[in-house]
C-alpha cells in the first residue's frame, strides 16, 4: 500500500506530502477543547514532542499558528525593549528573526555570511562574548538557502553569559539531528510541515526551565495575548482546572499527534539517516545533469537540496513543465540566489530514492 | 445521509461538529501554498468570505490562527501606543481586547454593562462623542454571556470623528445578521469554529479602504510580523509574484472554502432563522424544567444560549453525565458567572429542533 496518494508530488521548500494515515487523524471527528478526550490527545502531542525535541522540557507544546508564529512566539515572550540580541544572517529566516528582534526595539547584532555558507562557530563565538547577548538566535536548517548550521559548543558561551540560546528547527526537526537538552538549547520552534510530514498551521515549541525563570524577571508584560507563553500554560500545562485562554486548533492538534507517531516508531536516527541517503542521491543524480551543489559538503541541510542551475537553464519553464505536466512541484531560490538555485525537498514520506527516480524520469522526459 | 456523524454532539460555546463534507475537505491531498490549485482555492475562499460578511472588502481572508489571533491581528494593525481606544465590555471577550490594546500601550477607556447585559446604544454614542476614538472596539456576541450587541447608528458617530469601528463577530458570523458594508464596519474578525460549522484554527478578516487608509498613517511599524497586515497582503493579495510570507495552512483553507460553500448555499437569511427558532425552541423547552434565560429577549445570541439554572441544581455533576453518558458537551458559565448558568451552543449544523430533542432526551433520562 501507497503511504501517499496525493495528485501532487511535493519536493519543494514545503509542505510536503502527509500520509493517508495523517490525512484520516486530520478528518476524524470533532472534540470540544475542553474534553477529556482531547486533553488526553494534547498530552500526548507534547509527550512525542518531547521524544522528537529530544528534551524533558515541561513547555514543549505546539502553538496555534504556522511556523512563522513560532518564531515570533519566541521573540515577543524572551525579547524585550533595549535587550542585546544577537542573531546570526545567512538567509532568509535569520534575516527574519533580526528585523523582529529590532521590531519588538531590541539592541540587535547581526552576524553574516554569504547565502549558502554556514556561519563559522569561532566567529559566533567571538560575537557572543563580545556582546554578552541576553538572545541569541540562529537557524539550524536554512530554508532559503539549504545550509545546516551547527551549534557546537555555542550554548556554552552564550549560558556563559546569562543568555538564552535560541534555535529555528523549522527544517531540521526529524530529518536532522536536534539535540535540544544535549545541545543546551534553550528556546527552539519548528513547523509542521516539513520533515513531520503533517499540514502546516502549528507551530511546535520548547522552552526550558532557565528561559522560564528568564520570563519571570521580565520587566514589561509580553507584548502580546495570543503567544504569551503564561497565558498558554494556564490552558496547555494547566492541571486540576484549565483556564481557557484560546480555542485549540483541535483537527490539526489531532493530526501532529499522529505524525509524530509516525516520526517516532520510525526512529529518530533511521528517518536522519533516510533523509541524508536521499540527498545524496539526488545530489549525485543531479550532478549528471549538471547541477552542482551550492552549499559546501558538511554544512548541506539533508531534507533540503539547494542545487545551482546548468548555464543557459530556463528553471521558470522546465519548473512550470514539471508542475503542469508531471504534478511535481520543486522550488525556485528566494532573494539573491532568485534564478540561480533550485530547492528540492526530500522531506518526510518523500525521502526516498524513489521519489528522486520520480523526478528524474519526469525531469528527463523533457530533456531534447 | 446524515450530515454529522460525530461520536459527540458539541453543544457548548464552540467548536460545534462539522459535516462529513468539511471533514472530506479536510483531508484532502497536500498542495503547495504558491501552487496555481491553491492559490484558486484561496481566492474562491476571500470571495465566499466576502459573501459571509456582506462586504466588498479587498483585504477580506482568513488569518492563520484561531479566533483570538483574528483579535489580536486587529489591535496591533489599528492601534498604535497612546492611542485613544474605547470599547464596550460586558463580558471576557470585551474585556480581553480592552486589556490588549492597553498591553499595546493606547489609552482605553471601557464602557461597562453587567455581564448578561447589552451596551445601551446611547451610553455608547455619548462615550464615542467623549473620548473621539481612533479605534471603537465592541463585541456582536458575547459568547461569555450569550448577549447580541446592537450596533445601530454607531458607525456613524465613530466616523464623525474619523475614528474605526472594529468588530468582534466570532459568534455571530453565519448565525445572525452580521452586515459589515451596510453598517459601516471598518474591521471585522471571527473564528471558523462557530456558526461556520469549520474546525477551529483560522480567524476570517475584513478591512475596509477606510481602516487600510489609517494603518497607511500609521507612526510605528506595526509590532508584529506574522499579524502585519501588509506583510500578509503580499502573499494573500498578490498580483502578479506572490511573495513569501508564511506558509498559509492549507488543508484549514481548503475546508474553511468548503464550510463557507454550505453556508451559502443555504443562504443568509435561512441560517439566521435557522438559528433563531432553534434558540426559541431550546429556550422554551428548558424554561419547562426550571431554567430562566440571563439575556433580555432582544438581546439573545441566537447560536448560543445561556440559561440560569434552577434552584439546587449540581450542573457539574450533570454536566459531567451528560458528557460521559450520552456524549454530549454543554457549556459552564465564565467567570462571574461560574456555577450559574450554562452555555449551550446551538451552531451550524446543531441549530435544529431534534438536535434540541436529542439533548432533551439525554437530560430527561437522569432526572428522577
Amino acid at each position: 500500500m501507497k503511504i501517499v496518494t496525493d495528485e501532487k508530488r511535493l519536493l519543494g521548500p514545503g509542505p510536503c506530502n502527509v500520509s493517508e494515515r495523517v490525512r484520516a487523524a486530520l478528518a476524524r471527528p470533532m472534540l470540544g477543547h475542553l474534553d477529556p478526550d482531547f486533553l488526553e490527545v494534547m498530552e500526548t502531542c507534547k509527550d512525542r514532542l518531547r521524544g522528537v525535541f529530544r528534551t524533558r522540557n515541561a513547555a514543549t507544546f505546539p502553538v496555534s499558528g504556522t511556523g512563522s508564529a513560532g518564531m515570533e512566539f519566541l521573540l515577543v515572550n524572551f525579547v524585550e525593549p533595549g535587550d542585546r540580541v544577537v542573531v546570526g544572517v545567512n538567509g532568509v529566516f535569520g534575516s527574519r528573526m533580526a528585523n523582529l528582534a529590532e521590531k519588538i526595539g531590541a539592541e540587535v547584532h547581526r552576524i553574516t555570511a554569504a547565502w549558502g555558507e554556514a556561519l563559522p562557530l569561532d566567529g559566533l563565538k567571538a560575537a557572543i562574548d563580545e556582546h554578552k547577548p541576553k538572545f541569541f538566535g540562529l537557524v539550524n536548517g536554512e530554508t532559503s538557502t539549504g545550509v545546516y548550521q551547527s551549534v557546537d559548543g555555542l550554548a556554552e558561551a552564550v549560558h556563559a553569559h546569562g543568555g538564552l540560546f535560541a534555535l529555528d528547527c523549522v527544517t531540521s526537526l526529524a530529518g536532522m539531528p536536534v539535540e535540544i537538552d544535549a545541545r543546551g538549547i534553550d528556546l527552539a520552534f519548528s513547523g509542521t510541515q516539513k520533515c513531520l510530514a503533517c499540514p502546516p498551521g502549528l507551530a511546535p515549541v520548547t522552552v526550558s526551565e532557565r528561559a522560564r525563570e528568564a520570563l519571570a524577571r521580565r520587566l514589561r508584560p509580553v507584548p502580546s495575548f495570543y503567544l504569551d507563553l503564561n497565558e498558554i500554560l494556564a490552558y496547555i500545562n494547566g492541571s486540576g482546572g484549565r483556564s481557557y485562554h484560546h480555542t485549540a486548533p483541535i483537527s490539526m492538534v489531532v493530526a501532529l499527534t499522529e505524525a509524530l507517531a509516525e516520526v517516532l516508531e520510525e526512529g529518530l536516527e533511521a528517518r536522519w539517516e533516510r533523509h541524508a541517503e536521499a540527498a545524496r542521491y539526488l545530489t549525485a543524480q543531479f550532478g549528471k545533469r549538471g547541477f552542482t551543489p551550492l552549499v559546501a559538503e558538511g554544512d548541506r541541510l539533508h531534507p533540503l537540496t539547494t542545487l545551482r542551475l546548468p548555464e543557459g537553464f530556463d528553471e521558470t519553464a522546465v519548473r512550470k513543465r514539471l508542475l503542469v505536466e508531471h504534478g511535481i512541484e520543486v522550488g525556485a531560490g528566494l532573494g539573491p540566489l532568485a534564478g540561480k538555485i533550485w530547492r528540492i525537498g526530500l522531506m518526510g514520506h518523500n525521502a526516498r530514492p524513489e521519489v528522486v527516480d520520480e523526478l528524474l524520469a519526469a525531469f528527463d522526459s523533457g530533456t531534447p
